[in-house]
């Protein structure tokens, strides 16, 4: 059994769309587990002394990002339309997953929040938009909402993004293969999925 | 017959050299001419807002970077050894390049000058380890490295800098496809290589 990768991921993160659309299947056809791991960039950011967004504070790498993302998605056939508002995040949306990281509905939910936010431009921030994606995947959306906002579950998310410090991560998406004890690797963007998926097989160039 | 791929690179650049490494048997593989600009990253940096390399200032994306970097070149069976100094440059070099890009020893001494740095640990920035790598490859090193270093050549360099600015890009290795009058595109990145050379192939998902 390969051990699953971690999917580190923050619903405002551009690079991490065309990760978040592609990830499940592709696990799926390598027989790797994905554990969903939403963690929220700006405290990292803060911490390492940016500003803002890297694609705010440093404006040709920001050019360059969008008509990157738009070569990617027309590369894997993904709808996508530059959003109005950038960055956008959803607090509500990371909380869910990260309350609920292990049920079913995850991945489909995780897929329909950032279509809203970079297919459809809508405003993932706004809780009535989280819970038409929620609501789409589970009969009881208004209850998890409820949960996800109160302790002890709205203490996960904070955790996460705690843990994404501590493990070195530093942008978004990134993908962890293996654990604290036998070693760990980081991969870090989009770029970076099928070769995390070949490391949680065993399918790499180097040893450690 | 293709347009030509630029491929704007810095001698300090760390995931500028498996690009280098690489770049020229996959040009020639697919039919595609090289135009070789070396740039100083420096000027480019300073005018966005960064203090040193971004992989000097954020000390988390610098510690990714050496082991992916090292990742990268086990995948394509390139040498590798930290260099004990970074980021290590050669204007030298730069000026060297800038001012002959079009002679067909430039391929193999950019080569040679980015192992010194990133297989064998040299000081590239030495006058002695760029004439070490020149000689290789020319019989009159001396007279060129001395027309490289007095105008009209000299120049050559800073133009290439300024123009690196003027086009958008803010790090390296970055490809630059197609020209300003039918519109161009750019590439960040070792990863972005082969879709470089697609692109100027016209094999691509989007067009314009």
């Amino acid at each position: 059994m390969p051990t699953a990768v971690e999917f580190w991921f923050e619903f405002a993160s551009s690079y991490s769309y065309p990760a978040a659309l592609r990830i499940q299947a592709a696990a799926d056809r390598a027989g790797v587990a994905i554990a969903y791991r939403p963690f929220l960039l700006g405290p990292i950011f803060r911490e390492q002394g940016y500003e803002s967004s890297p694609f705010v504070q440093y404006p040709a790498k920001g050019r360059y990002m969008w008509r990157d993302l738009e070569r990617i998605c027309a590369i894997h056939g993904i709808a996508f339309r530059k959003p109005s508002s950038f960055p956008r995040t959803s607090v509500l949306g990371a909380r869910l997953v990260a309350a609920y990281a292990d049920e079913e509905w995850v991945p489909g939910f995780v897929r329909a929040l950032y279509r809203a936010n970079f297919e459809s431009d809508r405003d993932i921030d706004d809780a009535a938009v989280v819970r038409e994606c929620l609501a789409a995947s589970v009969a009881d959306a208004d209850a998890r909402i409820a949960a996800a906002q109160a302790e002890p579950l709205k203490q996960r998310l904070r955790d996460n993004t705690t843990r994404a410090a501590a493990l070195g991560l530093f942008g978004a998406p990134s993908f962890r293969v293996g654990d604290a004890r036998s070693g760990y690797e980081l991969f870090w963007g989009n770029d970076r999925l099928d070769e995390a998926l070949a490391w949680a097989l065993g399918r790499h160039a180097l040893q450690r």
